[in-house]
């Protein structure tokens, strides 16, 4: 029998696909990275086929890529030559929601937006929320961390992540953390699990914490500003003045742009920036209207403030429209560098500075109040991967990130397109550390090779 | 030279010592545990100095036990037989504190309390406040991932730290983690150092995020119970309401009369169980009153609400006292089980129940808001250990609460006193996985043996 005929007995004919056409949809994410050919793609249905297929993948040394929905923007769902992608979004079901203990127990297909829609018809919310979360399966967010609009105020899926079953590299299974909100034994395996890219384990289902969802419609502003620079200054005020806005979004005069040319938001002249806050306290009117004041001060020339839940849709679809808008515009490369919060304002500068210098398109968007930009380099849609300049500019924002004490990534992951800079990062000792455990949790190093660490 | 005389020759001679009486005091910690005898206690000053210890130790394969304050609870920071203790109290400095980005950076020294005073100077708070505040260290509630009363709000010490500098067991320096509030560059080494109890590496400084100090001094209510079962329904009730208080504690019958023996609070007859609760959200004033009425519509006989800072300094300070108050009963055995919010009830019932069932006596406080349960055994003071009775009930205490899906210890750690349990918990392949991560940090099995897992 070959290997893969092993694995069709092991699971059943309809859950293997291999017809080229078809695996190839399943081998791609957000990115422009040409994936290697699979040579199968497994849909899972249960933890029990998930098994089965990290036990022959261990017979067989097979490399298994993990699949959540491929709306990564690292590569890290990319198929490499010869492998099984693992996908994992017909796992669905939400198999349990405890408003008393505020917690979901859920499996790893679940559409991020879905738990959170289920979680408010008992007054809760699921907080991590990226703007990908109409699309993104919960595994995949577990998997990178994802950040999100909320999580200025809510954290990270990590600080949401309460306990995992994961499918080890050889098929066992282990349950790590528990159902309750503290917890100390043992080393912390959910949080390494939680960003570690589909490297460690395969999340087969998640105990996540819930949330009250604010009984009040968060109060929303809108304020343009005529440099990049006194929006960046409000952004610090916001958060000096201990406003914990809700969310406090950015979007730079290319991004509104595009918006604009899409979908007509009436931008003005003059306008180079835009912040988008939110504020769902108690007091959020009284909160939105100090965010508005502090816009003012610091140079905003319009401020719209929403009086209705159809003006706050409208302000947070222009922040959700940015990345369909700028793939109008070509290819992108989409970056995530996060800097401390202080440096927000240099770190925009000098993102503008390089792009002049280049010659180079970039489009940002930012969770300003996270200090985490999204400079989007956008290439001609012809070519097949960025062109020198993009990779040069690309390697500057990086340097001046790190410089600054920031991240080469704040919540898309390093996949495979930031390994290439990693240990700027990292540093040798370091990363003998990520090889050593790498090598403790998937000793025939099957799992996602050549990705994240 | 002797192994000795080498490590003094590698600090100096004032920093090694080597006395029995002396070094016997920075052998324990607040347990009953006998500890081993020390070869040499080190005061470090400086990273320096902890790089050089644990060069020689590795050298020399002589066991360190890392020690903040030495208040834990669970025997990490024992000295185990011909070990250094590598004391870190005297590493002391707040390297720096950042308004701006809302982060400090601090050696581990730096006692808990401490770090908050020199935030609120600039409106700011360190969230993270053990009761144990004023006299622990950061570097232990690192170690040990410690709660607090403020963390059914503002999360566990995990929740506040960003970045470490750790000397590993070879004596090697990394940094891991960041400035910036998110990041997912590479594994979270962060948070597997946090909550590791020394048992991985030496933290010798750490970012620390810091939060906005509410504005307002938070209200707070007392509220008293003639049945622990209504209070703990009263704290369902609270945290169903959405109030999302500040701080929720519980205490039982036991610990208020032995309070009262000392310091007479006034204790009534009829009160079995006591709640504190406190909001400092900004409309505090009417949360607190709100949860007054919780509490009254779940039968409190008796509920104070403060109206002045001292009046919620006495019965925040009520809480303070319960652990000094519980020691003068007899030796204390203090656990630590974390069970799901809407198990509460009946833990504690079980936890009544067991005490009656083994003629032991149990003195409970509770950080109820987060289902963290402090059950204190109080036995005999002749006796060097507990007798076999309050093992057997701490036992039974132990397998109920894992069996409502809770754990064995919400914040303490694991210790020496918790690893007959572990495996009850973890299961054997998690308990597999645990010892692969030590032998990549820990090769040679020199850092904490025998503690945590
Ligand atoms: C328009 C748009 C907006 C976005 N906005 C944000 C944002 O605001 N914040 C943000 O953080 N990200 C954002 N992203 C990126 C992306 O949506 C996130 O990284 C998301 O978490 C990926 O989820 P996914 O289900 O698509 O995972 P995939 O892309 O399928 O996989 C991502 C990684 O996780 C691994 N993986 C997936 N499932 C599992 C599992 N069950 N077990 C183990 N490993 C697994 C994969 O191997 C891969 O390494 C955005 C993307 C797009 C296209
Ligand atoms: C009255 C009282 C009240 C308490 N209340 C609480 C509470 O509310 N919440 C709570 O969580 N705990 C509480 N505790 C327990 C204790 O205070 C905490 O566990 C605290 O975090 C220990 O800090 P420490 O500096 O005393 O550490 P130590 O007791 O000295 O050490 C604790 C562990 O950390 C390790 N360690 C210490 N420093 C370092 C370092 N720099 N690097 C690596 N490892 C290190 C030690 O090896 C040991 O394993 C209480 C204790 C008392 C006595």
């Amino acid at each position: 029998m070959t290997a893969i005929a092993e694995l069709v007995a092991a699971l059943a004919p309809e859950k293997v696909l291999t017809d080229p056409d078809v695996t190839d949809t399943y081998s791609r994410d957000q990115t422009f990275v040409e994936p290697g050919r699979p040579l199968a793609v497994v849909l899972a249905h249960s933890r029990d086929d998930v098994v089965a297929v990290m036990r022959w993948a261990t017979a067989h040394r097979v490399p298994v890529v993990p699949r959540g929905a491929g709306t990564g923007l690292a590569g890290g769902a990319t198929a490499v030559e010869g492998c099984v992608v693992l996908a994992l979004h017909k796992m669905a079901a939400v198999r349990e929601l405890s408003p008393d203990d505020e917690i979901a127990v859920v499996e790893p297909g679940v559409i991020t937006a879905d738990l959170d829609r289920a979680a408010r018809e008992h007054g809760l919310m699921y907080a991590p929320d990226p703007s990908s979360y109409e699309i993104s399966t919960i595994g995949g967010n577990l998997a990178t961390n994802a950040g999100g609009l909320r999580c200025v105020k809510y954290g990270v899926t990590r600080d949401s992540a309460l306990g995992l079953e994961v499918v080890l590299a050889d098929g066992r299974v282990i349950d790590t953390g528990r159902r309750t909100v503290k917890g100390v034994t043992g080393y912390d395996l959910t949080g390494l699990f939680v960003g570690s890219e589909g490297t460690l384990g395969v999340i087969t289902a998640a105990t996540v914490r819930l949330r009250r969802a604010p009984s009040v419609s968060p109060a929303t502003i809108g304020a343009e500003f005529a440099s990049l620079r006194d929006a960046a200054a409000a952004v610090s005020a916001i958060i000096a003045a201990g406003c914990q806005p809700s969310l406090l979004e950015m979007l730079d005069r290319t991004t509104l742009k595009a918006i604009d040319d899409w979908r007509n938001i009436g931008l003005a002249d003059s306008t180079r920036a835009m912040l988008i806050a939110q504020s769902d306290a108690a007091d959020g009117a009284a909160v939105s209207a100090r965010m508005a004041e502090l816009c003012t001060a610091n140079g905003a020339s319009f401020v719209a403030v929403s009086s209705s839940a159809r003006e706050t849709e409208e302000l947070i679809g222009i922040r959700r429209m940015a990345y369909r808008a700028q793939e109008r515009l070509g290819k992108c490369l989409v970056e995530d560098v996060c800097v401390p919060r202080s440096a927000l304002p240099y770190m925009i500068e000098k993102i503008e500075a390089i792009a002049a210098g280049h010659g180079v398109l970039i489009s940002t968007v930012a969770h300003a109040g996270d200090g985490n930009l999204h400079p989007v380099f956008i290439f001609d849609r012809a070519l097949a991967e960025p062109p020198a300049a993009v990779w040069t500019a690309a390697d500057e924002v990086f340097r001046e990130a790190l410089g600054m004490g920031g991240t080469l990534t704040g919540e898309h992951g390093v996949g495979l397109l930031k390994r290439r800079w990693l240990s700027l990062e990292t540093g040798p000792v370091t990363e003998e550390l990520h090889h050593g455990i790498k090598q403790v949790f998937d000793p025939l190093g099957i799992l996602n090779p050549g990705k994240a660490i």
